[in-house]
């Protein structure tokens, strides 16, 4: 200390300054920049900006004690340990703590306005913490006959005065609640600022609960995320069958239902609204909170179901020219959707990319981060249309291709939901040709003890998308099926697991026997037709030939990795598919699941606004590719309908086969195809 | 000519230029900035852009006929011809007009964008048209599967090439109807863009039938004007009860309804938009538009109705301080407040000014303009509470004085709303006491033949607010009160119309007799009692004082004109009211109604865009003053209640009383009340 000037350096960010003895640190800190928090603005209220005392760090300067270098705990700390949760050993609150010798003030992370938010993923930049609605509180002066003015005059007067913040507005549907809640708690709240431009929700009092969802649309499923916005920490998650499926199981049923039923629009954006409405209930009740805390929603979804929320007739998606109403990030009132949360909340859809090419899309890359990428990284996302982005920092390019819904199980004869009682995983004897499967529901192989009793209560219903993969590449491994996708009807002679099928053969995957319990008399065999594999055929010829394409756009031949997005990537066999030539050659420890890559992006919308501009610009320079517009897709599609394909070289994918490299992961498909040939 | 190059002048602006031969006039007049309407953008469809040539004008080039100056007349001109009404003789389309010669050309008044409309009352500047809400016809591209792109940010891009709008964004709630609109007219659509910004209704094909409503919600009354926005005309009007009535006759008994009923905001709410909504109906109708032809509304109220209009409960209006919850302007989307006009129609509140001086006042100042007066002027609106506005151009004050509802006929034993069989004028006779009196619904006067038959449908049944005035002017200038408002008790003896009414005595305004026909028998009589008197003292006594503060905080002694605004306004016989000392001395030629002047406010915000940053902004500085907060407005009301008062010299009103200047209007006051003194 000299002449009365207190030097205080901050850390983690090193900022440092010299200050009249007696300033409160929260004030030292502001005023150096330091990214410190705080809701209630000094008051000693929210606990914001906690902050310890590290010693002896200024070399020339002998620090003796650390009471002697800041103010004693004061009254407001002890009252705040008191209702709260007591302060920690050390902790100390900024506002209320003053400077009276040189120290070293550590913020700790929660204390941080712009911390980080760690991803599981330790592949991951972690998200920083940059919320579009914060919360202040607010002291408004009461009203003064002398000076009419409105409360709202006064109250943004206050938030002028109090935070800086000049240039606010108030959402006018708000305007109702102003004065009630005024009069709560002696003309103290807390008020919801929306880009630091919009009041957007008040609440009496001091209040610091605000929270965000972060929703993914799909057709099928419907998931929600609770953000808590100060933390930003998913406090809550709930997820519901898309309501919609009673009117068309997948997109383009329900476009069809939209186009012969004129109310057909309205009753399907009632029903995803509805849905939403329900799961915002259900998230906020399990940790006991009101729907009214939630002040902000982001969403992803693909163009059809994007159409649809919004209450847009999604026919000319159905088609071509395939054009979507509009591919800008969506920002308007959750209530003008019939979304309900707080009155004033907003909801802040992620921009589409193309006709075929959603939100959901823009998600995944927010996500995955191909554009920051040295690596050239595949992105793919398989629905009824698998997405594909493909590209490095240099370049990004998108399309979708029309995979039809054999991945989902559905246009297989035995197709089903993953649900209980699907077969998931299956292994083929090469030379008894006798299948072992595992089914949903159940950790037992087929051919292990206790399965018969495991799947009693539900039995062996169907295969369901990652099993269709197993099977068929476990077909064409054993010699079943060619790599014309034929099923080898030379083998009926020597296997019952080869049958006759009118004209064609087929598999059996799963023959019912008296043995197999008590469901095994309303079981019917599961069989994978010839037609079956057709369509499998056709759906990964058509992923294929979409990656291709964009390869040659790119005028390269190599992938260094593909992440596989949605609930089929996070569950197919990676070799597997590659044996399909579902996906192209790829080091097979550069494939990985890249989990619920959509909903992710949501939630990074969510939690950082930087991110809302991030993903605006990459989605107005992402290339996009037209599948249909391109002469080669046709071609490479007929190429590609081959297993593995005649595309692609898969060197990959062969010094595997012949030389197990991870043995965890494929022991048994490595050599198998040769064997037999 | 010279050169190719062809001069051309426009008037009335006077600009010119010269111009390549063959340049359409169109163009070359937007080159110039000459302000020339078109909603179509020269596609010949709109007619707005009509022009006449004038020959000769250029003294160095002799023209010899019209039609070697311009193009002939296009097939377009004749086309538009065919499907409107025929071109006027001379007019020309200036998009479809090409230069050919030296010429000057005339823009005549309605093809100009910021014409003039005509305000009847003289005494004012007309309205520069110039809208916030503006068409525009666009062709839109079709959508290219090569360059995905939604097919709103074709429109945008659309936009921004044929109108050089660039910045626009789209209301989110249209984007349910851009694509079917997009279909149906192959592409063609007219948007209307609202304040150069917002996207906020689409019509397909070529449209030009945008209007406004500019709205006057009163207590009593609500009325609403259509406007086209194209022509600034009002093509319609219509008005009915506010439907508030049934909750309570006067603001004060609203607002207590609201405090013994939780629903009560919801209720009052929801009659007023409804009935909002049906006058909506009710004017389109007449001009056999839809009420999605409808794209803004300007609305004016007093501070109650404005806060019931917005769900705001109105409570703290009811008591000191008399706080609003905002006096600044709101713009918002009329359906947020379920007002039904175009889906994305927008809604525009004028600011309140103070707790009792509202949207209506400001509407008043934008109509009157005091604030541009050289002359000292005083506005006053009577309703329960007095509005008084006084200034120049270089102060401004405005205050509210609770003046009651007896000018309403509230509160008077005989009192009534201005209906059929309500007395409006009286006349006393100064020797005999008699009265004789007009009603409305009849023109003639009471003691002229055929009064009982005109008037024998609906009898005489009470007394209106003017007829109040009037009859309680009468009886001071006759004497039969004393200046202290006391009825002379001595003069029941010489005349039958003065009767005692306990310790009081009361006049007998009209006695039916068997004479007055049918009705006569079921007819009360009306009486004048001593408290009726009372409460026009008490009445008149705080619009006195009200005004007397403000002069004194202007340091003024004297008023150069007085402008009466509202129903009361517009009825009140002017020397009447300055004989009682409701309003101040003043030039009795300077004394006049303002008629609807907050409506007429309404209608100027809604065909002006700029007058609404000019209301704000003078609203902002106008000086409020709170009469409660006064403490000599106590003494100038005490002060004020006698006739006409004791508080102002009242020099000209004497003069007139002594020699009158003006036999037509008030022919019987002169020297009346001199005679029986």
């Amino acid at each position: 200390m000299i002449d009365n000037q207190v030097k205080v350096v901050f850390t983690p960010s090193g900022r440092r300054g010299s200050f009249p003895v007696n300033t409160p640190l929260l004030d030292a800190a502001r005023s150096l920049g330091v990214d410190i928090d705080s809701v209630c603005g000094g008051r000693g209220l929210c606990g914001r900006c906690q902050v310890t005392c590290s010693e002896g760090s200024f070399p020339k300067h002998q620090i003796t004690s650390a009471n002697t270098h800041l103010s004693p705990i004061s009254e407001t700390e002890k009252s705040y340990g008191l209702r709260k949760k007591s302060l920690a050993e050390g902790r100390r609150l900024s506002c209320h703590t003053l400077l009276l010798d040189d120290c070293v003030i550590d913020v700790p992370a929660e204390s941080q306005v712009h911390r980080q938010i760690v991803r599981k993923d330790a592949e991951y930049r972690d998200i920083q913490l940059d919320v579009a609605t914060k919360l202040y509180y607010v002291d408004v002066p009461e009203p003064d006959m002398a000076v009419p003015k409105g409360d709202l005059q006064h109250l943004l007067e206050a938030l002028a005065a109090q935070w800086g913040l000049n240039t606010l507005t108030c959402d006018a549907l708000l305007l109702s609640q102003l004065q009630p809640i005024l009069k709560k708690v002696g003309r103290k709240l807390t008020v919801a600022v929306h880009k630091n431009q919009t009041i957007i929700a008040l609440w009496p009092g001091f209040f610091d609960k605000a929270y965000g969802v972060a929703v993914d649309v799909g057709s099928t499923t419907v998931a929600v995320h609770l953000c808590d916005l100060a933390s930003g920490e998913v406090v809550a998650s709930a997820s519901l069958m898309n309501p919609q499926i009673r009117f068309g199981e997948d997109l383009m049923s329900r476009v069809s239902y939209v186009m012969m039923h004129p109310e057909g629009v309205v009753e399907m954006s009632k029903a995803i609204r509805e849905a939403l409405n329900s799961l915002f209930v259900e998230v906020t009740k399990k940790v006991n909170v009101a729907v009214e805390h939630i002040v902000e929603i982001t969403l992803v979804a693909n163009p059809i179901m994007h159409h649809l929320l919004l209450g847009i007739d999604p026919v000319e998606l159905g088609g071509a020219p395939f054009a979507l109403t509009t591919d800008a990030a969506i920002e308007i009132r959750a209530c003008d959707l019939d979304l309900n949360i707080n009155r004033g909340g907003r909801l802040y859809i992620l921009p589409c990319i193309a006709g075929h090419v959603g939100a959901d899309t823009a998600g995944m890359i927010l996500s995955e981060e191909p554009g920051q990428q040295e690596k050239m990284t595949l992105l793919v996302d398989v629905g009824t249309n698998a997405e594909i982005v493909l590209g490095d920092k240099h370049r990004l390019l998108a399309c979708s291709s029309p995979t039809g819904p054999a991945f989902e199980g559905a246009q297989i004869s035995c197709g089903q939901r993953a649900a209980a009682g699907a077969i998931e995983r299956v292994r083929i004897d090469p030379d008894s040709l006798e299948a072992t499967f595992k089914v949903i529901g159940s950790e037992l192989w087929s051919n292990e003890p206790g399965f018969d009793k495991q799947t009693s209560r539900f039995g062996v219903t169907g295969v369901c998308g990652s099993g269709i993969i197993e099977v068929v590449a476990e077909m064409y491994l054993t010699g079943v099926i060619t790599e014309d996708g034929v099923v080898d009807g030379d083998l009926a002679a020597s296997s019952p697991r080869v049958i006759a099928d009118g004209r064609t053969f087929s598999y059996v995957l799963y023959q019912p026997t008296a043995a197999d319990g008590l469901c095994a008399s309303n079981q019917t065999p599961i069989v994978i037709t010839q037609n079956d594999i057709r369509q499998i055929q056709l759906a990964k010829a058509a992923l294929y030939a979409g990656v291709k394409l964009l390869m040659d756009k790119l005028e390269i031949q190599q992938i260094d990795r593909i992440r596989l997005a949605g609930a089929f990537g996070s569950h197919i066999n990676v070799q597997h598919a590659m044996v399909l030539g579902l996906i192209p050659d790829c080091a097979l420890n550069q494939v990985s699941s890249a989990g619920n890559a959509a909903g992710t992006g949501a939630r990074i919308a969510l939690l950082n606004q930087q991110s809302r501009h991030t993903i605006e610009g990459l989605v107005a320079n992402i290339e996009k590719i037209e599948t249909a517009m391109e002469p080669k897709f046709q071609q490479y599609f007929v190429d590609a309908m081959a297993f593995p394909n005649k595309v692609d070289s898969f060197s990959n994918l062969f010094s595997v086969l012949k030389k197990p490299v991870n043995k965890t992961v494929i022991p048994e498909i490595s050599g198998r195809r040769r064997r037999r040939r």
